[in-house]
């Protein structure tokens, strides 16, 4: 299954299969003093591809909580294969499947632009919340976008 | 007018000045690639001490909010004297003081534990506001506690 | 008393078996506007007991850094059970195992002070790297410690 | 079209004047409890536009860092007069000037995209180092670049 990658050419996948490629510049802010970004900012530029993914989607993340749906982490994952600098210009490609009703997988994949070497893939899982914090079925249109016809085979 | 430093020792200051200290670690996450702090983690370290400073004074900032008061930051001031480094541990001394009925000023002193050396100065203004986001006057409690009888000179 | 790992079997593993408990407070800076603290700062609390478990074994972070060994992470996971929220004093357990002579794994788990609660557990494995940047093993001492006896089973 | 320093007065003036303008989106990660950005990041977006005026000037600060040269902060303000809020597309406006020869100042001006409306106004200055830390002045370039024509009298 392609994450961030090259659009899938087969029309089926093209069809359903929603990914996005957000452009970020590392800040140095970012770095520590191993002279490279510290770890847990990978999760920031996930979040980053994860707002764009859901903008092309037709709606944004904040249109969902203004309407009293949250959509918070319930668990984070990801690998580190090579480490981003400071200045690096890194392309974060996200993907999105629904797990169940109440519950979203993104997945991310981390390149540098300059040479296109991965730098992390990672994960994390969301589940929808509603305004006094219980669990609620993700809208409709959220459903049937990241509900990938093959999804029930993974 | 004494900053944070050992308590003032004549009866009038003593009477009305609060002051707090607060002891931090620094976190590797809190370096950059030149083996210091970045500089915007001191107002972080700054809002350690404002927070703990409020607690000493008889209510957490937490209540506050609780009660439909925030204080959001309208002007912040940090000159850097040496760099913190990882690991190092360092005391924030923070010290109130009301400017008006709705606007209150934070200053503090950042100190190295392991020689006393002053790392950094800094100053904080907030002013109150209520629910709607307007300005509103500070609980008369707080306002008794950082109204110093000298400040009206000032 | 241990957490995050394989329960201590017998005396000879609790006689090895190396933990440590850290206290921190929620700090505003990482709370989100979901009034809950940000899920990718969960791992700087884990950097926190990280820091202070090495220090426990008798040499800091800091000094091995001096040494030239760096402990980059490799990868790094979260699971999120129930919501840290500002001014939460939390506690960060902390547990370490080696997984070869030159990577080593931690494990986390976070509890709220006030009820015991467990918000997440989390994981992190990391690899030694020498001064330019290689592979290479861990010191001795740091080996011997983290090395627990039926290691070599698992 | 000047920001955040005084107005180009003359052709002379805008043919050395150099400014910036960068855009940024606010992260979620950005925004704290109050559902605005927390303002200990308002330093990281100066940061960004820094970033970028300095590359505008024919030389980044990697490239600085690189040949033995870091710039960093001594003195950081910023005063707050709208807050920003999650989602937002802002831009950051970036000026320098020479305040000797081992000196710089940078001004800013953070302005909402949707209205125009400015939300911070900053200043940082920062002092050249060489690689053993001590004060050095900063390369000829920069220093050509930076130094106004009028900033000799003021």
């Amino acid at each position: 299954m392609s994450t961030g990658g090259p659009a899938p050419e087969s029309e089926d996948t093209v069809a359903t299969a929603l990914h996005s490629v957000s452009r970020v510049r590392v800040r140095y802010a970012e770095t520590d003093q191993m002279s490279v970004v510290y770890h847990a900012n990978y999760f920031v530029w996930f979040e980053v591809g994860r707002t764009d993914l859901l903008r092309r989607s037709g709606w944004s993340y904040r249109e969902l909580e203004a309407e009293g749906v949250s959509l918070p982490v319930i668990e984070a994952h990801c690998e580190y294969l090579q480490p981003a600098r400071y200045d690096d210009e890194l392309d974060v490609r996200a993907e999105g499947r629904l797990m169940s009703p109440v519950r979203i997988e993104f997945t991310y994949e981390l390149i540098r632009v300059s040479d296109g070497a991965p730098l992390a893939t990672g994960r994390t899982v969301h589940v929808g919340l509603d305004r006094r914090g219980r669990p609620c079925r993700l809208p409709a249109r959220v459903r049937a976008i990241f509900d990938a016809p093959d999804s029930a085979s993974r």
